[in-house]
Parts: structure tokens; sequence; C-alpha cells
């Protein structure tokens, strides 16, 4: 299913492609997230001229609302929001993390800085694992659900996107090195439940499992988890975890060292514009991220000489694009002072153009990575978009 | 610049060619509303893919925000929002009624039913009216703004849309008959005034300027409006006021008997589908509104036989399009079930999906209305319509 075109002969870089059942993905590609079926706000012909050529879905949300049940009687999450490219679904993993060690305490997936250590408050927790699985309640209603390995991989099939990922614990920062251990062990054990479960429901292998890789910040835990999963058979792996761009060279580079070279490794929940280009160099393949968007919806709009918000008094007047050069929908038809005013005027508009220029300049990040990698120019293309990024 | 193609012989309908610079308006039409430049949450390509013929803006909203001096420099109304068809603005005039008299009095453009007379609370009304003009209140931050039929023209010259109302004074349904005939001869001295101010500053008539009539519910008030208006020098006229359908044969339908045959009438703020049919019926060209749009938010669906709510339990897993047989986006392509999915999880492309859905309906109503006037056929049309609508 993954061919390497290119491989970087100054670091791990490496271009590829993905074959699915529902198109290819040349890689490294960024795959814009459709949490509940949606990328919010964008519509198919958007994500299509955008150049995106997958879209990840949320196992958790839809297996809320509207249920696996009728995804399943919809012909699965491709068809059921109306897109015909590949897709992706997480395992629901990381709402372990989200609503139960770190519920409350503002951590989110990516770190910034330094994370304070908050003492975790069982009493108000979302989420309660134990060797078997994940009790959490719904953050809708506060009904209670569990969720096992194998009840991931029932779910997932019946989500039937075209990649998924085994169910994984993804810890906090917060936590220690003896829990970070206990969790990643417990991932290798819930990593192999999924292979079993998964080759009953799919015995042809038509949808591909990807494996999540774990072990906090700890060198040892991450080259562990890299050599035990790495041996499994997975068709690709997650590199799971809260990272900022120091944790790129270290734990994602570790992992990459020991993971198998002819298998798609996917950096989850990483979508930052520098972790990008730093995950590449570091040998990931693919990535997602809700921050796009959701910068998008706040005027926050990534360009290549750092961000720009859109709120700043002095776009009002100014009629040119977001940015020169950017092939987006929105900069080929509108102009800042337009956006700033739709974001003024609380207009949903302008989150929806403001999210297709973030999405596609990742896209095109991608692409342009891919492209160096294909000359061998890669370490050329990162130092120059890190001078101009940072400048 | 208006050209009528066909008339009904057994009603006032009538199929016809508005020409502007921007191009052509083939009547009757649905006309979206674009409040503050933006179809809300709309996008171009789906404004054109609908096959609306044009978008209507407002004048009061954009004066506020940004302003009619960025609007202006960025090329006018249609070049800000990216549209390179036909635009109108309205005049601000139904502002002084929302922001006035009607003000917290739940009195919308449709009056629903029978309206009870509540006495107008002087002391929170946000709009103070002389012979000279109105001062209000901006409803965004409290600060006070004059408009006068000569800053209304103006306003309007440097929103550059193709077609432009006349400063009008849009009365509430809860005023006696005495304001009724006041505030219409107030609108009538305003008429004459935005006539000469038009013409001076723009001598070439480059944009059409449309008279509104008003009266209320009065015939005679009504009969004198559209005479007094009707040997005005204007380019077309809106019908203005608040309307149930009821109104169609009566305040309208006088109105229509009395204005100039040769010039468009357009029915300012009316929407809902029967109303759309009677109101062709009784002669109107154009119509605007922002309820399919604002419907579309809230889940609820035009269809032939009536409105449906997305919210209802039997869509969850009904996997058909919202209606056989439309040609919107959303029908050929979404569901039932994924669109109840999107409202019930807050998904924006649900309001979306559902405003391309109602307003591609409205539009396609005016071309299939369009169409039997041509035949001739309009009686036939308007008795199925009813009769599959109100099944």
């Amino acid at each position: 299913m993954f061919e390497i075109e290119n491989k970087s002969t100054q670091c791990k870089a490496r271009a590829g492609v993905i074959h699915t059942p529902h198109g290819d993905i040349k890689t490294p590609a960024f795959i814009p997230v459709g949490t509940k079926a949606t990328v919010k706000g964008v519509s198919m012909p958007q994500i299509h001229d955008m150049q995106a050529q997958a879209v990840l879905c949320n196992t958790y949300h839809l297996y809320l609302e509207p249920g696996d049940n009728i995804v399943e009687k919809a012909g699965g999450v491709g068809k059921f929001m109306g897109y015909t490219g590949p897709t992706f679904t997480d395992s629901g993993g990381f709402q372990v993390f989200s609503l139960g060690a770190a519920f409350g305490n503002k951590v989110s997936k990516v770190a910034s800085g330094e994370v304070d250590v908050v003492p975790v408050d069982n009493k108000n927790k979302m989420a309660f694992i134990d060797e078997e699985g994940v009790d959490f309640k719904s953050h809708k209603d506060g009904s209670m659900h569990r969720f096992t390995p194998e009840s991931s991989m029932e779910t997932q099939w019946k989500l039937g996107a075209d990649i998924i990922f085994a169910f994984d614990e993804c810890t906090s920062p917060l936590e220690n090195k003896e829990y970070q251990k206990e969790a990643m062990d417990r991932t290798h054990r819930w990593a192999k439940r999924c292979i079993d479960r998964h080759k009953e429901l799919d015995p042809d292998n038509r949808q591909f499992l990807f494996g999540v890789v774990q072990g906090g910040r700890f060198e040892d835990l991450r080259k562990e988890s890299a050599k035990v999963l790495g041996e499994m058979d997975f068709d690709g792996y997650g590199v799971g975890g809260s990272f900022n761009k120091d944790d790129m060279a270290t734990a994602v580079g570790w992992v990459n060292e020991i993971l198998p070279e002819d298998k798609p490794r996917h950096l989850l929940g990483i979508g930052e514009p520098l972790d990008i280009v730093l995950g590449v160099e570091q040998g990931c393949d693919t990535f997602d991220c809700v921050t796009p968007t959701r910068n998008g919806r706040n005027g926050s709009l990534y360009t290549k000489t750092g961000k720009m918000n859109i709120f700043n008094a002095e776009y009002k007047e100014d009629f040119r694009p977001i940015e020169d050069g950017c092939d987006c929908y929105a900069c080929q038809n509108y102009t800042r002072s337009y956006l700033a005013h739709l974001h003024r005027s609380k207009e949903m508009l302008g989150g929806i153009l403001c999210s297709i220029h973030n999405l596609r300049f990742l896209i095109r990040l991608c692409e342009d990575a891919r492209q160096a990698i294909v000359r061998d120019e890669f370490q050329v293309f990162k130092n120059n978009f890190i001078k101009n990024y940072e400048s």
C-alpha cells in the first residue's frame, strides 16, 4: 500500500505514495480534519479545490453522533459526507487523554512551551481506564459509554474509513514516567487485540490499520514502543502524544529511526507549519490537525512569514489578498479588507474563507516539501522556510 | 432597462428582463440577500451554482460596517464581495421601522396573522424621524447616526450597486391611519429629494433608482402612493411594508394596478414561497428576503409540499435527498440523514447546505413561474403550487 519514491540523502524525509481503495495520497501530505464528518464550514468542492488528498474523521464523535450504525447504513463516512477520496478515522484514544487525565487542565495536543504540572482531579475526570478498555462520559449528555480495543475496531469498521488507528492511550504530559510506562505497555497489549479483532472483521485487509506509538517524552519508552509495535503486523503507524517543535528531533525522531521504513507514518494531531516541516524532516509522511480550521475561524492566518491576525486595524483598508502568490480560493478572490469585515461582522463566511486559506497553506507546504525531497533539496527548503517563517 | 417579454392574459403576472451594467435579470426572480456583503455562509461559486441572478445588500449595515468609504475604495459592493453579477442595495428605510416604532415589539417584515397592537415605547426607540431625515442609534455600539434622503443616495452611490432604493419610511402595522398618511406623505417628499440628489451624483444614470411605495394596508393610501411615485422619474419601484399572504391581492395588487407597467417592481423583504407566487400573480417582478437563509440555518426547509423540519427524528435515518428532483447542490450530494446530523451537531455546514437548498428552491420557483407566464399558463401553475404546498 505504500511506495517510497525518493528519500533525502541528508535526513529522514521521504516522498511516497499511499495507495488506498479510494485513491492515492502523495506524501508528505496534510490531511484536513472532519471531526464530525464535516471539515468545519468547508464544502466538498472546496476540499477538492484545495487539493486535499484525504479527510480524517473522529471515531469518538461519530460514535456518539449520529452513531456508527447510521454512518454504516449511509455507506460509510466518506459516502455520508459526500467525499469520494480516501478517509481516515482516529481510534478515539485521544479522547481518553482529553476527557481523562488532562480533563480541565487546559493541556492540548500541542504543548506550548512548559506545561505546569497541575494535580489531576480524579473526581471530575470523564474517562476511566482499566486493562480491558475505557469507560467514559459523553461530553454531550453525560451518558456512560465504553470503548475497548475490540469495540474501537468494530466501530471503525462500521465507519468504513480506508485507514484506521489502533485504540491507544494518549497520555498527558502531566503524567510521570511510571505512568507513561504503564500506559504504553497497555497500549501495546491493546494493539495486539486491535490486530486480532480487525483480522476477524476484515480478513481481506481492505481497511488499513495503523498502530499508535506512545511513550511520552522518554527516549527509552519511545524507542521501546516503536520496536514493539514495529514488529507487529500493522499497515502503518501513527505517532501519538503531545508535542511541541522541540519534540520533533527527539520523540518523533527516535520513533522513526526504529519503525519499519516501508510503512507510512502519520504524526497525529500536529499542524503548526513549523512542526510539519520538522516532522517531515524526521520521516513523517502524513499529518492532521484541527488548528488550521480553528485558527481560520478565529481570524488567524498562516503566511510564509508567520501568522497574521485579520483583526489588526491595518487590514481594514488593505485590498491585497492574504498572501501574494497563494493559489487558494480566498486569496484568488478576496481581499484582507473583506475578510477583516467578515470577521468583525461575525459572518461565518470569514471563518470559512480563512479555514480554506490555512488548509491550502498546509497542503501546499507538504506539496512543496515533497518536491524538495524529490529533488533532494529538502534541507535547503527547510532552512528557507524557517528563515522566512521566523522573520 | 426593463423589457416585458410576456404578460399573462388572466392576471397581472409578467415575464421580463431587467438589463443592468452587470448583467440581465430574467424576471420573475428571487434575489438572495447578502445583508453585510455576504449571503450568510454561502460562497460565490455556490451563488452562481444556484443560478442566482443578483444579490441584494443592506445600506444600513454596510454604512456601519465596514463603512461606505471602504466599500467604495474596494470598487463597490459587488467587487468587495467577489460577485460579478448585478447588485441591489436597499435604502436603510426598513431600519427606521425595525429600530424605530416597531423596536422591541416583535413585529417583523412578514406580519404573521393578526398583529396585537402593542403601545409603542418611545423611550426605548432607537430611531427618531423628523422632516429632514432620521437620527438612529447603531445597533452595534449605540453611537448616533443620521440618514437623510440625500445621505442615503450618497451612501448607496459609494456602495455602487446597480439598483438602489429611495429612502422611505417603512411604517409599522401598529401605527394608525393618521400616522400612515403622515409617513407616506413624508416618504413622497423624500422620494423627490432622492431623485434630485441621485441626478447630481449620477447624471448618466448608471445606477437605477427605485421609488418605494408605502401606505400600510389602506387602499386609498396605497393607491395614492402608487400614483404619486408612479409619476416621478424612477427607474423602477419597490413595494414596501409589512405583508402577509392576504395582502398580496389587496395592498400589493392595488399598487401594481397603478404603477407604470413598463418599469420593474420589487416586492421588498418577501420570501415565503406562497407569498412569492401570489406576488408574481399581482405583477411583482423581483423579490428578496432573509428567510430562506435564516430558515436554512434553523433547519427549516422548503419543499413543494410545504416546510420540513430537519430536526424531526424520522430524518436521522432517512437517506433520501431533501426533495426528489431538486437540482440544488445539497440535494444532489447529501441525504436528509447527513443534514440532520449536521444540524444536531451544530455544524455550520448544515446551515449552509440548507440555505443553499432554500435559496435554490425560491430561485427555481421564480424560474418555473416565468416559464408558466411565457406559456400563459400561470393560473394553472399557481393553482398546482398552492394545492401541493398546502396539502
